[in-house]
């Protein structure tokens, strides 16, 4: 199975977290959003472990909330002793709700508004990750009307292309994120960082893309920060002691996807290599920080389907219609992103039946998946998609007026519902 | 100005509906929809006359709700007389909060669960638009436990692609949508559908996409449908009252989109054909319906964001960064939909910066617009993106903890909020 938490047991059904997922179909009803609570936990400790071990004591792995945020989350994130990397108002408020620790809350955004920076400040936020001189200089005015001096980060755009394995692709510096090493106008905004008041700059962070199995591009972008951060210190002696290294490694959706990535072993390789360059170029080793979000939870997910029919359009192909879709999960319609997908009930059925999974929105690009093998579904069956932990909950819509899914957590043979499936009146809560 | 709803007044300030959209943006915030109601209700009334005037009394456009469904809306609709396509029972759900009539909803949809059925049976919606036959057996099984007989449409499936104006493109044929004519799939199924207990058919169901700027497609649909009633008649004695041609005309987004189309006189070409085809085919010329969903709301929208800031990348490109994005307007990250963009606090300024539009989301492809030219922006300036009545606001999701913008209804002078802007508390609402 592509992940340990996917099993089959003696009735051929799937099982998840060592729960039969047929059960939970029955028990909970579809489409159904599933966690394994464990699984999350394991991913947490492998990021805090690696960090802990190969850097400063304070390095810290920040939980990237926009994967999947919801209370409950930010409870196990406060247990696991991790940080949380917020991109909006609305993530610090449901982090807060459930009493996770503001001065570990590091807070994103290319577009914080003066009401976000004020929430933020009034609710004491432990860190900004600064995008641009608009937002520093709303931040600073802020800070001086409270009293207050406010942490920062400065967010750089290192250049890097993980994907090419080009050190440097110039294409990847045009984004709305960050300020661009190459040009020149990251040096001449830590410049104007360094005399503004009420702010308070520890260091730096990038963020290289997702999706990553591979620590080199990791390494790329730790160099052209370090020597970045040893050219500032140069030239205007300001010294980091934060770097913040973005997004963590990538998560296997499908079989093809390359080996699930190491991440103890990687921290370790890429730890070695900034020591050594931290040593050559003269520069105290960072805390580093890093922005774990959908290898914390992708694989931790899995949505549960009811199949409504079957539809073979002669010489053509075969639909397998479901009642969920783009509305729980976009990233097929968005990005055509590939994921595995089977039949929960009917798991050691032969598999050769090739269809495409098609949601219930009106809308005919509103799949969830095309040519997959599955066995011959009928109306009832229950349909699996794996690895729907992250960029699932947190993307949905009611579009077609479809209520939102609950997800219920799995732990220890239980299974508690931590977020409630929307009904009719919630759709129409705001509607005056 | 692309749509005669749009306008400049004295103080080179955008208008909306007769309105100041900087004044709006004060008063309500930002982000922020707007709807100009008087334009929902001259759309709806050009079909509602062109239909009555060209076929017969009984003729009628049903609102294509998925556009746009909130509780107003069906109000208006039920004052224009309009009748309405549903396609879950979150939309019925809706429709009946606002009063309108159950008896002048189609329920439309691919995958119809037990619990639709029920839900649609028990609030006596008028007509099923059935798609496939487990629906067909699910819907009997019910209507016989009420012991009602439930009016149905067949959706058919009529391979056109409307805009290679190819008569059959049998690609179109590949849908998960319906019953294929050409395969001979759509012919079994009416001699399914007639001999199946507690239904009464009335008729066909047809819809060849969408942004549809000439009638010679509907031309084309009507033709095949009609033969295939004819083919029905001759073969197995049925013949059809009712014939539902789908979707609307398009809409005009962007300056470079072909003419608004003249609703009044495609369908009155439309029925001349119509009528001169059914007499050679020695057919009665069916009741009319049509779903226009797009044309109705489109034009009646427009969206208001305040300017975060604005980032140059030297030898790239310059961001114009907004309150808002992907969140309440995901159609440029699906599709890349062209949309006119503004600057609505400054429309006599010359419109020589060339940018784009980018989101607040934490995401590279979270664009409103690339290559767009606005006068030179800066923070706090109000950013108006028009044509956003439809797919905007029902598509909207809480990606990255973002609340939904209100709509304001702005009629004669007075702006009135019909959906308020979500709170925190709205998004944890479901968070136990």
């Amino acid at each position: 199975m592509l992940h340990s938490n996917l099993g089959i047991n003696e009735q051929g059904h799937l099982t998840f977290a060592g729960q039969d997922t047929v059960d939970l179909a029955k028990r909970f009803g579809t489409a159904l959003y599933l966690l394994d609570e464990e699984r999350i936990r394991a991913n947490c400790r492998r990021y805090r472990k690696a960090l802990r071990e190969n850097f400063s004591a304070d390095s810290l792995p920040l939980y990237a909330s926009k994967a999947l945020s919801f209370t409950g989350i930010y409870r196990i994130m406060a247990e696991e002793g991790m940080g949380v990397d917020a991109v909006s108002c609305g993530e610090i408020y449901t982090a807060l709700k459930a009493d996770f620790p503001a001065e570990r809350i590091y807070f994103h955004g290319n577009n914080k508004t003066d009401e976000d920076i004020r929430y933020a400040i009034d609710h004491q936020v432990g860190c900004f990750i600064v995008d641009n001189a608009e937002e520093l200089r709303a931040i600073s005015a802020y800070a001086g009307q409270k009293g207050i001096t406010q942490k920062i980060l400065v967010r750089l755009t290192p250049g890097i292309d993980p994907h090419t394995f080009a050190a440097v692709n110039t294409g990847k510096i045009d984004s709305q994120f960050g300020q661009p090493i190459e040009t020149g106008q990251a040096a001449a905004f830590i410049r104007e960082v360094l005399v503004t008041e009420h702010v308070q700059l520890l260091g730096y962070h990038c963020h290289i893309g997702s999706q990553i199995f591979d620590w080199v591009p990791f390494r790329d972008a730790a160099e052209i920060v370090l020597r970045f951060s040893a050219q500032i210190r140069d030239s205007l002696g300001f010294c980091a002691q934060v770097l913040n290294l973005g997004g963590g490694f990538g998560v296997r959706y499908v079989e093809a996807d390359p080996p699930q990535p190491d991440v103890a072993a990687y921290i370790s390789q890429l730890a070695q290599y900034m020591r050594s360059r931290c040593s050559e170029l003269n520069l105290p080793l960072p805390t580093v920080l890093m922005e774990p979000g959908r290898s914390i939870v992708a694989d931790a997910g899995l949505t549960l389907y009811t199949v409504g029919g079957v539809k073979t359009i002669e010489g053509y192909r075969s639909y397998v219609t479901v009642d969920g879709g783009m509305t729980d999960n976009p990233r097929y319609a968005l990005y055509g992103s590939p994921y595995t997908v089977m039949l929960a009930n009917r798991m050691n059925d032969k598999a050769d039946f090739c269809c495409t999974v098609a949601g219930r929105c009106c809308e005919s690009g509103a799949l969830i998946q095309e040519n997959v093998m599955l066995p011959r579904a009928c109306r009832g069956d229950i349909l699996a998609v794996a690895v729907t932990g992250a960029y699932n909950f947190s993307m949905a819509s009611n579009y077609n007026r479809l209520c939102r899914p609950g997800i219920v957590m799995l732990k220890d043979g239980q299974a508690n519902v931590v977020v409630r499936r929307q009904t009719f009146a919630d759709l129409t809560a705001c509607d005056l």
